[in-house]
């Protein structure tokens, strides 16, 4: 099973159109977590050692993919 | 079926990178078509129409998510 991580801070917008990549993704191959970087500060210091400059941000088999652009990540801490 | 639509501009590091997104879609429910606006110019004015500002971008269930950054789609005309 691969892993998809997408890491977020809880804007309520894009949430909602983000789950759609989500939704779209192969359940079958994928085993998808979701991290919101403003609740779990804990993870900000793994998603900036994962690559992640922004949110959102999906993490899938090693690489970084910012999704249109929310807020920087130094602006979670 | 659903249709999902990635626009991107023949960059061959984001090609490698973003054709990971699209092996993790789920195509037994999506349709999956890849729009080369490098090459199919005519292609760019549907694509801003559905509100691609740059590319790569993926175009899903009517929603824009642009992926990473790589050039503005008025760069490409």
């Amino acid at each position: 099973m691969n892993k998809a991580t997408f890491y977020h801070a809880g804007c309520p917008v894009s949430i909602s159109a983000e789950q759609q990549v989500l939704e779209a993704l192969d359940k079958n191959r994928f085993d998808i977590e979701i991290v919101h970087l403003g609740e779990k500060t804990s993870h900000i210091s793994e998603a900036e050692s994962a690559g992640v400059k922004s949110v959102p941000t999906l993490f899938l088999n090693g690489d970084v993919f910012h999704i249109n652009f929310g807020a920087a990540i130094r602006d979670l801490k």
